[in-house]
């Protein structure tokens, strides 16, 4: 994604009248991914929203899919803060009831479903996703390394593989068995992920 | 989905002339999928595919998301038969093995990614895709039972979550982060859902 910091739409002059148009263009995205839906959703209807000629939109981004794909790129710059409660458990605990407020949040698991329904069929919104879920894992995974200083886990864990331990079930239930996400259930994630971290289950196997 | 074994398309007459048109209609329908892909496809060329007329596939299935409910409620009467290697986790490895030859066989991760954008997108798709996994789930669990049965795992251990706690990262990694699913991927994913269910992190808490 290092292009759209570089010299991405948007990006050259930060804070500029470009800066300012971009941001405009992606939140009229949002708004009509939520209310409208992706199905009926048009490039017209997002530069009338954001206040900006047609003619810019399609010039900048082409497509819907182009919108999605630089929406993606803008959340995957947004930082998130990183728990650090002294445990490993704890921790996940934390991210996990993150990504229950998220699921639970009705115009965000809108956002997400549209994001998704694109990436499921052109190439370059799913190439988008992808590197979005890369730097999220990437990021999180910062609390494992603070797990294995602390020795709590044993060398070698795969970090990466204890956030996706954590995560997945959040978007298996949202997404293919329709099953809402409880408190509970977010805590027993993050338990199953440390458990099995701590087991050494989460090792990387020897090549 | 009872209305389908009921009364839905194709069933009223098992081996008849009627299951014969659906059973080609269904089979186009996957075809085309895989070929054209969701965005491109239309009933039309479902209909010369299967050799039935295009009015049989309006009347009966009204459109593509309804041919994409009936092909999901084809598969919930499939029957899987579950392993029963005589350990938790030996039968979850070989749950794991099915799914990763499922998700590794490109025309199912096709139709597979048709489905689910459909779902996205059309709630009539989303309950059907839901009902599946139920059932699915369900299915499965019958080696939590069996494990339950010769005491691997406490009492009140939830049968379904031991599977969902398997499934889920095939799902995550396909689906969301893009990234490819390995041996060693289904191995580890069946010995963390053994390992947290023996460990009694999956026992239904208290209401």
């Amino acid at each position: 994604m290092s292009h759209t910091v570089e010299g991405g739409p948007g990006s050259v002059r930060p804070g500029g009248r470009t800066a300012r148009t971009r941001a405009a263009v992606l939140a009229a995205t949002r708004a009509e991914l939520v209310e409208t839906g992706l199905a009926r959703m048009t490039v017209e209807k997002v530069a009338v929203r954001a206040g900006v000629a047609k003619t810019t939109v399609y010039a900048r981004w082409r497509d819907i899919s182009g919108l999605i794909v630089d929406l993606l790129s803008e959340l995957t710059l947004r930082t998130v803060p990183v728990p650090d409660t002294g445990s490993l458990e704890g921790d996940l605990r934390q991210v996990a009831r993150s990504l229950l407020a998220l699921f639970r949040s009705e115009p965000d698991r809108v956002t997400f479903e549209a994001v998704l329904a694109t990436a499921l069929q052109d190439a370059r919104a799913r190439a988008a996703l992808s590197a979005f879920y890369v730097y999220r894992l990437d990021a999180t995974a910062e609390l494992v390394d603070r797990a294995l200083a602390r020795g709590e886990v044993p060398p070698g864990t795969d970090r990466l593989e204890v956030v996706r331990t954590l995560s997945s079930t959040f978007y298996y239930r949202t997404f293919f068995t329709g099953e809402p996400v409880t408190e509970q259930d977010a805590d027993r994630t993050a338990a199953v992920a440390a458990h099995a971290a701590k087991a050494g289950l989460l090792v990387t196997p020897a090549p």
